[in-house]
C-alpha cells in the first residue's frame, strides 16, 4: 500500500518536493485537487465540448453531439454560436480578472501620490518618467508625486469610455497596428470591451460565432495592451522594475525552526508591505520569544511571483502545491489575495494548524480568517497579519511535520529592462543570435497547473526539449514556477542547452529559461516580442517565437492566449479548450485565424509532439525571413 | 387533427391574435420556440439548479443535489459558491447588455451635439436642461449643442473609474442612501462593477456567496440606477420624453395590402430613422408602384415600446411573436438591432419572404442580410432599409397570408413626467389615494416571455386580478405588450379594476395598466417609487409596491430584479432563478435580504397565488404605515 501512495504521488506530479507530501495525504486521506477531478469523474460531456448554455432561463439548452436533435437551443442559437459565446465568455473573465487587477495598482499609485497611502513610495523614477513621456504628460519640473498623480489618473481614464484608446496599443509595430486597425479591434477601453463581451453573449444579441470571437481578440487585447500591462508598469513605479537575481524555490524552502508565511494570490500590494512587516526587529524578536528562529517568508504563484521578482522572496510553489504546502504542517498562516486560490484550501488547513488568511474585500472564502487591506492601513494590516502568524507558531504539530529537502536555486528578475541591459542596451545581439542560428527562436511558455495533466511534467519536457533544440524560452506564471522546481534556472543550466543557446547563455551569463514574472507580467513579453519586430522592421507574426501554455487552466490564460495570437504569436495549447463542440470554432481558431491575423492556436497534449511542432514553426518562420 | 392543433396552439398562448398561426405553423410543421424546447427536454437538472460550474478547465464540475459526491468541484468550490457565481454572472450580462446599450445612446447624444451625425435633433430640450442642472452643468447662455455635449459627457465619464459615483444614485431617497452607502454597494461606475463581476467569478477569487451576492446587487444598481437610467434620459433628449398616446397592437396590426416592416429589438437609434424613413414620399410611390398601398411599420418587444412610447408606432407583439410575425407571410422585413432577437427567426425567414435585416455591429444573425448602422449614415442606411423591404413586396406568397382580424387599441406614454402632469403637476393625488384605499398600492410587471409558461397567460391573470383588487399596474417591456393585447390598456379598461382605482382612473382618464416604456424604462418606475418615498419621507422599502416578471427569462431581468430589491421594492418571480441548488442562497435571496435591504425575491408559478401574496405584502405595507 506504502508502494502504491508513492507510486500514485510519482504518476500526479514531477516535483520531487512535493511528492512525499503527496503520499503522506495519501495516507492520511487529505483531499486534494487530485480527488476532487477523480470525484467529478466523468465530467459532462456537453460541458466538455462547449455546447452546453444557460445564458438564459429558457434553459439551460445543449446540442446533441452526435447530429441528432436538439441541434438548437430554445433561442435558436446552434453549437457554433453557444460555443464561441461560451468561449468568449471565458476571455472576458480572464481579461476582467487581469484588468481589474491593474486597476486597483493604478489607484495605489494614485494614492501614494496624493499622500492617501504612506506606505507607499514610487520606487522606478526612471520609469515613472519613461512612461509619462509616453503618455504625452509634460515631466520637467515637476515633482515625482505629481507626475504620478498624473499618470496615474492618465491610465485610469482608459478604463472609460471617452478617450476611445489605449496608448500602449502604440508600443505595437506598424505593421501590427495596421493590421488591427483593419479588421477594426484596436481596443477602445479596458473595460467596455469586456462589458461588450457580455452584452454580445445575451440571448439575442450577437449569434455570428467569426463576429463573436473577433470581439473576444478586441477584448483580449485590452487586457493584454490594457490592463495587463498597466498593472505590470504601475507595479514596476510603485515596486521597482526586475533586475536579475538569486532565490530559491520548491516546498523545501519551508523552513522548520522558522515561522512560514505563504503570500499566495496575484497582486503585490498587500504582500509587499508584508515583506517589509516580516523584517521588523519587534516582530522578529516575538518570533525568537515564542521558540522560533524567525520569520521565513514564501511566495507562491503570482504573488509569489512579484515577490520573487523583486524582491528575491523564495517561492513555494505554483498552483497546485498550494494545498500541499498546508499539508508540511509547517506554515502558520497562508495569506492570500485573489485569483487561482483553491477554496479548499480552508478544509485542508483544518487539518493542520495553519491560519488561512484573506485579504481582498473581493475574495473571501468561507472558514478563512478575514483581515481586510486597506492602501491607508497596509503596514498595520501587514503587521497585524505577520503577528498572526507569529502567534499560531506553537501550535504547529511537530509530530505532523513532513518538509522536504534541498530547495532547487533558481534565478529571476528578467524583465525587458533587464534583459536590454544584459544585452548592452540593444536587442541587436540577440537578434544576431536568432539570424546566425546560434538561437534557433524564441518560446513564450505560460501559464497554469492542471490536475488533468501531470504537474509540471508538460511545462518541463517542453522546455527540455526546446533548449536543447537552441530554442530560448522565456515565460511567466506557473510555468516559470515549475522550469525553476526542474533546475532550469540557473546559469549553469545553460548546460542543458543546445550548443548555440549554450554559448549565447555563457557569454552573457544567464539561464536558457528566463523568468519574466506574474501572469499579468506576460505584456513584458508582448514588449519583447514587438521591441524585436520593430528592430527587424517586421510584424510580430513574422518572427520565429511561438507561446505555449502546456498545462493551462484557467480563464485569464484564455485571454492570454488570445491577445498572443492577436498580437501575431502562434499559440499552443496543452489542453483544448471547451470548442470541439463546434467543427466551425475549432477550425477558425486553429486554421482560419491565419489569414486574419498570421497567427492560430494548436492544441496537442503529448508534450514531445508538442515541442516537435513548435521547432518546425520556428523554422518555418525562420525560412520565411530568410534566415 | 386540425382540432388537436387548434387545443394545443391555445394551450401555447392567450394572444388570440397568434393562435390562428401558431395552429398553421403546427399544420405545416414549421419549428418554433415551443418545438425546440420540447426538443431540450429534460432539461440538465444539474444546470436547472444552479450548480454546474464551466468557470475553469479543470471543470467542468457539477454538484450532486442529493448530498452525494461529489459535493465540490476541483478548486474546492462549494454548491453555494457555484451557485452565487453563476447567479451573479447572470445579473452581470443583464447589466452590461443595459449599460452598453445606455453607453451607444450617449455616444449618439455626442454625435449629435458636435455634428458627427446630422439626423439627430435634441428634441427634448427641458429635459435636456433639467439633467445638466442635475449634473451641475450651468446651462445659462449655453447653446443647446453645447449643452448636449457637455452633458453627454460628463454621463459617459460615468462609465469610468475616475469619477467614483454615479449622479443618479443621488435620486434616491435618503434612507435609502443611507442603507445602501452603509452596505458599501454604492456604485461607483457602470462599467467597473460589472467587471469586477467578472474579476470575483473566476477560479479562486471570491468564494464567499454572501459576499457574491452582495456585490451583485451593486452591480444591478449601476444598472439600473447607471446604464438604464441613462439610456431612458438620454433616449428622451434626442427623441422625445413619452405623453399619452393611443395606439393598436397584437399581430393583426400587420396590413394585407402594405409592405410592412417590422422593427425588433431594444435600440431606438436606427428605427427612429426608419420611422421618418417610411413616411417619405418617394418610398411610399415605390410601394404602391410594386402594388402596395402603402408602408407600415410595426414595433416588436422594446424597440416597438422605444416606438411606440415617443410615435406611437403600433405592436406586432411580444417576445414569443417574432417568429409567429414572420408566420403571418405579410413581413417583408424584420430589422433587428439586438437583444432578445431569436436567431431562429432567420430559418423560420426562410420558409417565408421575410428579409431579416440585422443592423448592429455587435450583434449579427446567420443567414440574415446585414445592413450595418452608423449615425453618420443613419438616414441612408433606414431609407436603403425600407427600399429593400418595399422591393421584397412582390415576394409575398399570398396563398401563405395568415394575417389576422382585430388589432386592440391601447394607450401608452407614461413617462414620470407624463404621470406627474395627468396628476396636475405633483404626486400628492396619487398618494391621496394610496392613503384613502382608493388605491391600494402598485406593483411594476416587467419582463419577458418564456416559452415553459403559456404565452402572456401569467402576465394578464396578474394584472386582471390586482387591478380588481383595486392595485394601480404600472410596468414595461414584453409585460406591457401582453397588457395591451389583453385589452388592459385603455382608458374604459378601468371597468375591469376594483371601485376605487376605477374611480381614480376615470377621473384621470387614465387606464388601470399604465405603460412605461421599454425594459430599461424600468429606470422610469425607480424614479416614480423614489418621487414617493421622497413625498412621503419613507424609505421605498416602506411603500406598498412590489415588482413582478411573471414570465421571464432574460439575464436582464436578473439585473432588473436585483435592482429593485436593492432600491427596497420586493419583486416576485414567476419562474424560479437557477439557484435551488444552494439552500443557502435560496434563503439568503428569499428571506435573508430583508434584513438587509428590506426586500426579498418570492418566487410563485401560480399567478393567482402570486397575485394573493401580492396583494397581501401590500396590506402588510400599509399596516405599518398606519394607513
Amino acid at each position: 500500500m506504502a508502494n502504491e501512495f508513492r507510486k500514485q504521488a510519482e504518476n500526479r506530479s514531477i516535483d520531487e518536493s512535493c511528492q512525499p507530501i503527496i503520499e503522506a495525504g495519501l495516507k492520511q486521506g487529505i483531499e486534494t485537487a487530485w480527488e476532487r477531478l477523480e470525484k467529478q469523474k466523468p465530467q459532462c460531456g456537453f460541458g466538455q465540448l462547449g455546447i452546453c448554455c444557460t445564458n438564459c432561463d429558457m434553459g439551460p439548452c445543449r446540442i446533441d453531439p452526435f447530429g441528432n436533435d436538439p441541434q438548437k437551443g430554445v433561442c435558436g442559437a446552434t453549437a457554433d454560436t453557444i460555443v464561441a459565446r461560451n468561449l468568449i465568455r471565458m476571455l472576458a473573465t480572464g481579461a476582467a480578472a487581469h484588468s481589474d487587477h491593474g486597476r486597483e495598482i493604478l489607484e495605489v499609485l494614485y494614492e501614494a501620490a496624493t499622500d492617501k497611502a504612506d506606505a507607499y513610495t514610487i520606487t522606478d523614477v526612471e520609469k515613472l518618467k519613461a512612461l509619462a513621456d509616453e503618455y504625452g504628460l509634460a515631466t520637467d519640473g515637476i515633482s515625482t508625486k505629481d507626475l504620478a498623480k498624473a499618470l496615474s489618473l492618465k491610465i485610469l481614464e482608459e478604463f472609460g469610455t471617452i478617450k476611445g484608446k489605449l496608448q500602449f496599443y502604440e508600443r505595437l509595430p506598424e505593421k501590427r497596428k495596421a493590421l488591427l486597425n483593419k479588421l477594426g479591434i484596436a481596443p477602445r477601453s479596458v473595460d467596455r470591451e469586456i462589458v461588450e463581451t457580455m452584452h454580445r453573449v445575451h440571448m439575442g444579441v450577437d449569434n455570428d460565432y467569426i463576429n463573436l470571437l473577433t470581439h473576444g481578440l478586441r477584448t483580449a487585447l485590452s487586457d493584454g495592451w490594457g490592463g495587463s500591462m498597466m498593472a505590470t508598469e504601475a507595479s514596476d513605479v510603485l515596486f521597482g522594475t526586475p533586475s536579475p537575481l538569486s532565490s530559491q524555490v520548491n516546498l523545501a524552502v519551508l523552513k522548520q525552526d522558522q515561522v512560514n508565511i505563504i503570500l499566495h494570490g496575484h497582486n503585490p500590494i498587500l504582500s509587499e508591505m508584508i515583506v517589509n512587516a516580516a523584517m521588523d526587529k519587534d516582530a522578529v524578536a516575538k518570533a525568537k520569544a515564542m521558540g522560533a528562529t524567525g520569520i521565513n517568508l514564501a511566495g507562491m504563484c503570482c504573488t509569489g511571483n512579484e515577490l520573487l521578482m523583486r524582491r528575491g522572496v523564495p517561492i513555494a510553489g505554483n498552483m497546485l502545491n498550494q494545498e500541499l504546502a498546508i499539508m508540511s504542517g509547517a506554515v502558520e498562516a497562508m495569506v492570500v489575495d485573489y485569483q487561482c486560490i483553491f477554496p479548499a484550501i480552508v478544509d485542508v488547513a483544518g487539518c493542520f494548524h495553519t491560519q488561512v488568511i484573506s485579504t481582498a474585500s473581493k475574495a473571501k472564502f468561507p472558514g478563512a480568517t478575514h483581515m481586510e487591506f486597506e492602501p491607508h492601513s497596509a503596514v498595520q494590516t501587514a503587521a497585524a497579519i505577520v503577528d498572526q502568524a507569529i502567534e499560531n507558531f506553537p501550535n504547529r504539530k511537530k509530530d505532523r511535520l513532513c518538509i522536504p529537502n534541498n530547495p532547487a536555486d533558481w534565478t529571476a528578475g528578467f524583465s525587458v529592462e533587464a534583459l536590454l541591459k544584459a544585452l548592452g542596451g540593444s536587442t541587436d545581439p540577440l537578434l544576431d543570435a536568432i539570424k546566425s542560428g546560434q538561437i534557433r527562436g524564441a518560446v513564450g511558455i505560460v501559464g497554469c497547473n492542471n490536475p488533468k495533466v501531470k504537474h509540471d511534467f508538460a511545462h518541463v519536457r517542453i522546455m527540455e526539449r526546446l533548449i536543447a533544440d537552441n530554442v530560448l524560452v522565456v515565460g511567466t506564471g506557473c510555468a516559470m514556477i515549475a522550469a525553476g522546481k526542474a533546475g532550469l534556472m540557473m546559469p549553469e543550466s545553460a548546460e542543458k542547452a543546445g550548443p548555440g543557446l549554450k554559448a549565447v547563455c555563457q557569454a552573457l551569463g544567464i539561464p536558457p529559461v528566463l523568468h519574466m514574472g506574474s501572469c499579468v507580467d506576460c505584456s513584458r513579453i508582448l514588449v519583447l516580442v514587438a521591441a524585436l519586430a520593430k528592430a527587424l522592421d517586421v510584424d510580430i507574426s513574422d518572427l520565429p517565437v511561438l507561446g505555449s501554455a502546456p498545462e493551462w487552466y484557467s480563464e485569464k490564460a484564455v485571454s492570454i492566449g488570445s491577445y498572443f495570437v492577436a498580437s501575431g504569436v502562434t499559440v499552443h495549447l496543452g489542453l483544448s479548450p471547451r470548442i470541439l463542440g463546434s467543427k466551425a470554432v475549432t477550425s477558425l481558431l486553429t486554421q482560419g485565424l491565419e489569414s486574419v491575423v498570421k497567427a492560430s492556436f494548436f492544441v496537442e497534449t503529448d508534450p514531445d509532439k508538442a515541442a516537435d511542432a513548435m521547432i518546425e514553426k520556428i523554422d518555418q518562420k525562420r525560412k520565411a525571413l530568410g534566415i
